[in-house]
C-alpha cells in the first residue's frame, strides 16, 4: 500500500471532472512503478466500457504485451464496480486498493451500487430481463474448444 | 427474441475456436438489424477485458455514437460474466438472450462462476484482497463533481 499512488488516481479523477469527464481514475503499478493510468472517458470516448479501472487495464495489457497482470496493484479512486471488478479478477491483479466507496458513488447519482445488487440477485428477479435460448446448439462450440489440442487458455 | 441472431452469435464463437481465440461470441441487435458483432479475443489482442460482449458493445457505441445503448439487445453464445454483465447494465441494453450457461463455462475451466461468487462476497471474505484508503482525500473529486455546473452525466 502507497500513498502516492492513491494520490495520483485521485488527482487523475479530480483532473478528470475538470476537462469534462467522469469523476474516477486509476493506476496500475508494477514493481513499484505505474505502468498505466486512466480517468473514466465514457462520454468524451463514447465508450460506456471506457472506466478508468477498464481502461487502465486495458494499457496495462498492452504495455507489458500480456492478458495476465499477476502482480500488478490497482489504485481507483472509487470502488471498482461489477464491471471493473470483474476485469480486475480476469487480469489476475492482486491487490485493489481505493477510496471513494460504491455508496459514495450512489450518492452522487452513480449506479455502481444499484449494479451489485441486480448482480447479486438470482437472474429471473432482475430487471434486466436474461433468456436463455438454442443452449443444445451453443453447446456444440463448448465441443470444440474441448477438443481442439493447441488452445491458447487464458 | 430471434433465433437467427443467436445463430449468428454461436457461429462466431465456433468460428472464433478454429481461428486460435476463446469460444465465445456476440451480437448487438437493433431495430431487427445487427449493429456489432465480435468473438472473445483476449488471447489474439492480449487483452484481458476483450469479451465478445465486451468488444461488440465498443463496436456499437462507436457505431452510432453514443455509450447509451438503449433499445439494443445482445445475444450471446454465453452467459455473460459479471464484467460483461455490468458492462451491459451501464451500456442500458434492453435484453440479454444466452446460449450457454456459467455452470457449462466452468465446465470448460472458465472462471465465470468463481467471479460471481466472489462478487457476491463481502469484500473481506473474498479471495482478492480490496482496501480502503484516503477516503477523506477522494472525498474531494465528489465535491468537484456536485459542483459542477455543466457535467455531462452518464
Amino acid at each position: 500500500m502507497n500513498e502516492l499512488f492513491m494520490r495520483k488516481a485521485i488527482r487523475i479523477a479530480s483532473e478528470s471532472v475538470m476537462n469534462g469527464g467522469g469523476p474516477f481514475g486509476a493506476v496500475i503499478v508494477k514493481d513499484g512503478e505505474i505502468i498505466a493510468e486512466s480517468a473514466n472517458s465514457v462520454t468524451q470516448d463514447n465508450d460506456s466500457t471506457a472506466h478508468a479501472e477498464i481502461n487502465a487495464i486495458r494499457q496495462a495489457c498492452f504495455k507489458l504485451g500480456t492478458f495476465d497482470l499477476t502482480g500488478c496493484d490497482i489504485y481507483t479512486s472509487c470502488e471498482p464496480c461489477p464491471m471493473c471488478l470483474g476485469a480486475i479478477y480476469w487480469a489476475r491483479i492482486s491487490h485493489i486498493y481505493y477510496g471513494n466507496s460504491r455508496k459514495d458513488a450512489a450518492n452522487i447519482n452513480f449506479a455502481d451500487d444499484y449494479i451489485y445488487e441486480e448482480i447479486g440477485k438470482s437472474p429471473n428477479n432482475r430487471n434486466l430481463p436474461i433468456i436463455q435460448m438454442l443452449r443444445d446448439e451453443a453447446q456444440e462450440t463448448l465441443r470444440l474448444w474441448m477438443e481442439k489440442t493447441d488452445k491458447i487458455e487464458y
